[in-house]
């Protein structure tokens, strides 16, 4: 992997990130293709949305197909038909959310497969195994998240757990793909900068936050990301996991950071919530019902050049796949046509003004 | 409407039909779009696999969205976004098979809208009326369909009602668009050449065959459809309605048939059944969970050229929409270029052998 910084605006960067697969432009948005399919899209989609890298999830493809299946299909972007580079996350996040379903222990987490009830192992070294057999461009460690409500005490235990697993996921990683280190510590500024401290004394070739959107405000998440993001290593990327709005896009951005994913665009646009340069259009809602307009008049999109909401909403209404396929498409594309406005903004020094536009934009939601 | 007859092959017929809105080759399959939409498919998908003309229902899109909101988005076409010809049925079969819901008159049908309740009134003249809001290249006349267990003097004094009603429709129809009738007469000879002879006295720019695939018989599907398909004028385009299978499609167009439409194809797909030239693929089958093929190593659609069995397998258990996307877009490419290699047969006056290759690969059905 080769990161070259190309230029600032304030704190934030437009780079370019080269991957065994390809290369990315940054700051990207990377659309979630859980189970090797970005729900309703076909690689070509994925292509004519402005998509450059893909985000695949290991809990999901390890309990079906199976990262062997996987593999001996040409790993994760040859099963997919997807040429371009993939990111995989770790597993961790999904483990951890299944609660009581799941024991964390020093060596790693067991757990009962959600699909049919048999007991899993996931370690450092398997997750990174696993990842290699999905073949990523970029492949994240093993971490564990901690619950909002957690005290200081629990919170620094799980952080230093987080650390001794990233060591280990060092060590078992021995594929050409990247390797990513995640910075923990919940809330407190002291736990997030031994995280990242721990992190970098180890070393990897790229940083990433974790334990964000997990149930605290919008507030706490700025704050914390105000303080962690200018600290991490100018010379490599930063990733914020699993955020979020445009909104939350502008503001990484506006901090540094380089990378994001999120479920938001598409599972949105399958209940019929579709993000526009005038915010929120919800076709489901009957204002909709005749309207020859498109979703947004300045969306260049698929969907926004040939369909009216009209026919969107009767789609919505009939519960038609073609639903969900044109409204991903939509809101895909929005989210990389508003990534690419802030690289270019980054290269000319106009972010602020951009900024600005776009928060007068998104205020006429209806 | 211009019906151009190229050359035959035994009772086989190559003709061209131009269309206001296109120029459609036949024998052709015409996929169904029910609620303005091919399951699954774009409008980029339906000219990909090689559809010239679509199958709208009246019955669903005068329900929903409104033939009125359909007509002020610039008719079906303009609503969906196919630029090509569209065909519409007349709401009759549909109606008709609501069973108790609904109550046949000499002036029309009236029900209860599955959809909220409603009542509703359906005459010759108002579905001829809804297809002209929808802007139909191909216009049908509103008939009844009678119960496979009829007797002949009910399935007689059904077939006089939709003469009457053809006439009717003959009377009301005033746009561009060509107008079928449709021969019924159930299985008697007689009284289907009685409707064929009364539709001709009335006169049409097209002739359907319909009423079957009703609960009959394969054998006496074929027999009615010997006797009848001959019978029908020469000059005339012949449409075979709601059937069938790549084997029923074979054998109508060597009986004379050029236009046919049914939901296997689409349907099948979304069930995980695929049409392939060595027979029936159940993608479902946990014997493709780690195949490297394609579906059908003869096909040259979209996705046969990316996908393998084993990541269509991987679909179809996750219950992907991908899964729908992908299968329809083979279905249909078959069903198209079965036709296409049909039609070039005809032309080379080879339809004999062709039928028989056919016939010795889908005996592979696995």
């Amino acid at each position: 992997m080769r990161f070259e910084l190309l230029t600032t605006d304030g704190d934030a960067r437009r780079a370019r990130l080269a991957l065994s697969h390809g290369e990315v432009q940054t700051p990207v948005f990377m659309p979630c293709g859980t189970y090797g399919t970005v729900k309703g899209m076909t690689p070509v989609h994925l292509r004519d949305t402005g998509t450059q890298i893909l985000l695949g999830n290991t809990f999901h493809l390890m309990l079906r197909p199976g990262a062997d299946v996987v593999q001996s299909l040409g790993g994760l972007r040859g099963f997919m038909g997807w040429d371009g580079p993939i990111l995989t996350d770790s597993g961790g996040f999904q483990v951890w959310s299944l609660g009581a379903m799941r024991k964390i222990r020093e060596e790693g987490v067991e757990f009962r497969s959600p699909v049919d009830g048999d007991k899993v192992f996931l370690t450092p070294e398997s997750s990174v195994e696993i990842q290699q057999q999905l073949d990523a461009d970029i492949i994240m460690v093993l971490d564990e998240c901690t619950p909002h409500e957690s005290t200081q005490a629990e919170v620094k235990a799980s952080m230093e757990l987080s650390l001794r697993w990233a060591a280990r996921c060092r060590l078992a990683h021995s594929s050409e793909g990247a390797l990513f280190g995640i910075v923990q510590g919940g809330m407190h500024p002291a736990l997030r900068d031994a995280s990242l401290e721990g992190l970098q004394s180890i070393g990897f070739e790229g940083y990433a936050i974790g334990g964000l959107s997990v149930g605290e405000s919008k507030e706490e998440m700025m704050e914390v990301l105000s303080h962690v993001a200018p600290r991490m290593p100018k010379n490599a990327p930063r990733y914020l996991m699993g955020v979020g709005t445009p909104q939350d896009l502008l503001e990484g951005v506006q901090l540094g950071i380089d990378m994001f994913d999120c479920v938001l665009p598409t599972r949105n646009a399958r209940n019929a919530y579709l993000f526009t340069s005038r915010g929120i259009v919800k076709i489901r809602n009957s204002v909709h019902r005749t309207s020859d307009e498109p979703i947004d008049p300045d969306c260049h999109c698929y969907t926004c050049r040939n369909f009216s909401r009209s026919y969107l909403h009767h789609l919505d209404k009939c519960g038609e796949i073609l639903s969900a396929i044109l409204n991903t498409v939509h809101n895909l594309h929005y989210y990389h046509a508003l990534m690419s406005r802030l690289r270019t903004a980054i290269e000319e020094g106009t972010l602020g003004r951009l900024s600005k536009a776009l928060y007068d934009g998104w205020g006429q939601s209806t």
